[in-house]
């Protein structure tokens, strides 16, 4: 489903608040840019918006008052902070110990004590993949080369896997190689699991010159999709691509793409497919 | 239970299999040392038996039946071989490409293959924790401190993570600290897992100074207890140091301790503990 009314897109580092920014400006829907300090792109000064520290409950607030805006989309990547250090206002000093202490559950956790705090004060929470759709992984194959026949076996294995995962709330990738689970992702990130699979065992696994393999991933079942949905890039496919395995799988329309051009390009380029699986 | 009948201990690397060759030889046992090439510790030297390559299997089964053998326990690190560039004899060159074919399976599956071609000759498979019970962990507090109620809720969901990673055959240990997954085990081994952990965000882990969550180590249900049990040593003790967490847990009688004197005596150095779970 697709927002409506004025979203005030918080933007955090990288290129999909970027992407997001320029499609809203694009369809006409109305929107401002929150962009936090010393984090977001600079490209998204030339859309109407404010720049805020990460503290400053109080200001937005304001802000989404005095714009009046309708829904909040939090987008983009954010490192965990510093909370004891992080300056704020008066409100985030009411709010911010209760997100601190959230966040000792994870970034899950945290996220969704932030959101919180927003629908608190009577805005929507809208998910990246809302407001723009373009962003979504499609279904069946979307880019590289063709599954092989073992490839689709990894990757259905690597999917039921990712699912169990996800319902013992760890991680939300994991890495199937000829039937055997290679990695599992928990705390350390896509990037780091992927970065593993070339120091393991070569019998198990593939190389760049014979791939072998696939990455899948799924959101956790208590994840929620408009704070956290799993997302893809460039940089993803250059990992995968580096492991040596084949391919990216997952649910169809449930995972974003950030770039969705340069990344089905770098698929074809590196001989790795992206893969949208439809649910049986 | 204890095994009978002459025993041969097929040694692979490391202190496991001279700890046990010493236990027989104080336990007046009959029994002989298989020592493999460029593998098994000098150590071994000082007992009855023989030195033979990785391939050579006619020559040990001529020595199983010359020696009047009943049982055979692999112990022991074994680096998995390049089995293309083996050097075998007949029997090697007809039983090693089978081995080699499970192998695609992971170690579990090529060291189950392996018993299979020495149960198929007549021995009994014997487990290291049966040729030599004092190995095991016992129930409790075995070394270090006592566990907090934070650690032994950690201790507890590792335990269950674990138990549940075990069922989908990914691998045997897990960290838990402050009920978050930070790691799961699959292909890369539990030192990976371990050096990996002081690179997580400072928030979820516990440091050197500030020690918080848990190591389990479970065997997977279709692991063979006889073939892997689920090992520890004083390396282990230092790693899980390392990485700021609290201790160790694994199922009483269920994790082999190599040098059990060294390593309780690391762990209480350390502040590390050790603990059996009794299954509840």
């Amino acid at each position: 489903m697709s927002g409506s009314g004025k979203l005030a897109l918080i933007a955090g580092g990288g290129g999909l608040p970027v992407e997001i920014a320029t499609h809203l400006r694009a369809s006409g829907r109305p929107y401002i840019v929150i962009r936090i300090e010393n984090l977001s792109d600079a490209a998204l000064e030339a859309h109407p918006g404010y720049m805020l520290g990460l503290g400053d409950f109080l200001k937005l607030f304001e802000i989404l008052s005095n714009e009046q805006c309708k829904a909040v989309c939090m987008c983009g990547y954010v490192q965990r902070p510093d909370f004891d250090a992080m300056p704020r206002d008066e409100m985030g000093a009411r709010v911010l110990p209760t997100i601190q202490s959230a966040g000792r559950g994870g970034d899950d956790s945290l996220l969704r004590q932030l959101a919180n705090v927003i629908t608190a004060q009577g805005y929507v929470i809208e998910g990246a993949h809302e407001a723009h759709p373009g962003l979504l992984i499609g279904s069946g194959l979307q880019a590289g080369p063709d599954l092989s026949p073992a490839a689709m076996e990894d990757a259905q294995k690597a999917l039921q896997v990712a699912a169990a995962i996800g319902q013992l709330d760890i991680g939300q990738a994991v890495i199937v190689a000829g039937g055997v689970t290679l990695a599992v992702e928990a705390q350390e990130g896509t990037q780091a699991m992927l970065r593993r699979i070339p120091l393991l065992n070569a019998a198990l696994r593939g190389t760049v010159e014979a791939r072998k393999g696939v990455l899948a991933k799924l959101a956790k079942p208590i994840q929620d999709l408009r704070l956290d949905m799993p997302t893809i890039g460039v940089a993803t496919v250059d990992d995968v691509a580096e492991a040596g395995l084949c391919g990216i799988v997952a649910r169809s329309h449930h995972l974003l793409i950030v770039d969705k051009p340069a990344v089905f390009a770098r698929a074809a380029e590196k001989g790795v497919f992206i893969y949208g699986h439809d649910d049986t």
